[in-house]
């Protein structure tokens, strides 16, 4: 009779093989690396998790992470309050963050529209962007969902949406990635990366 | 000013980054993950751990994990109680339990023999291993420490230590692994496939 481990064992090896990429031999590595110190490696971990899911909340403003009624970044006030940049995700504000050059402020989405899954405009916060632009002094908004079909549709939808209220509306640029290979580019990046190129300044 | 994030978050990224294999980033996608539906998601996890942590404890015969005082292959009379398989580390046993060739006991030395380490017979379950031979009716002993430099000398102690005690003491075999192709295979173990040839039942 083979024997895989106490009940325990299994069910911490199953709860880690939820987490995206982690298989359950990589789940079993983990747990194994834990259980060479348990009384010191888990409570660290278990701790972090659990203040993590009682600390952070959406800001009120941007609706990204928070640990506050607003994020740093919207209480900044060296930062520019007049280009909102618009995201699909609260991750994606720390991606954009990383970049070092956007200075503006962010409105999160939290989705783009998919109408076969039920999501259209009243399902992400696009009514919280128009009021938003309403109750304050934006004069630029970038559109940065991914730019993928659904991204794409939501953007568009977003620039209509804000026809005829005299704000700039931008979209993130398409191209080739830094470090990236004009031999293995596919066709419509590289088309993009033509009938979007930039003058030379 | 770049805003990485909320200090909850960067300390939860941290504790698991302390994983092995885990780097800051997978650290961070894994959070994002918790982090689509944290209510839900990190009591799963974080019961899973503490329960682990709380539950499994050594087997007080082989010393392998276990959840009572003695593990459930300790306890299953339907094993061999005449061979006894000595590995290193508990998360041994669940290798070989695996693999279903084996079907006698373990005892678990928590480590090998390493004196640049300052780790002698003392510090790991050596002593243990002879008066469980003593005790019992143990016939032969299967030394199955890794075929590595101190693993090779732990089991090499251990066999000096069984003489004259009209015990089978054996080696687990070392060769080309299954699926392994001769082209690839080092010289050292190549020796040993040929050296450790089976006669063709």
């Amino acid at each position: 009779m083979k024997y895989i481990g106490p009940p325990s064992f299994i069910k911490a090896v199953q709860a880690l093989s939820l987490l995206p990429g982690v298989g359950e031999k990589t789940a079993q590595r983990l747990i194994f690396s834990l259980m060479k110190n348990p009384s010191e490696k888990i409570p660290t971990l278990t701790n972090a998790l659990t203040e993590l899911m009682s600390h952070v909340r959406l800001c009120s403003s941007c609706f990204g992470y928070s640990e506050e009624v607003q994020c740093p970044i919207c209480t900044d006030h060296h930062r520019d309050q007049s280009v909102l940049c618009v995201v699909e995700d609260p991750t994606n504000v720390f991606a954009i963050e990383r970049s070092g050059q956007f200075h503006g402020l962010y409105h999160v989405l939290g989705g783009v529209l998919a109408p076969l899954d039920g999501i259209g405009p009243e399902q992400i916060r696009i009514g919280e962007l128009m009021k938003r632009v309403e109750a304050s002094t934006i004069k630029e908004v970038i559109l940065a969902t991914s730019p993928n079909v659904e991204g794409d549709a939501t953007a568009l939808y977003i620039s209509h949406a804000l026809e005829g209220k005299s704000i700039k509306v931008s979209r993130i640029a398409q191209g080739i990635p830094t470090g990236g290979s004009l031999e293995y580019t596919d066709q419509y990046t590289l088309g993009r990366a033509i009938t979007d190129r930039r003058l030379w300044a």
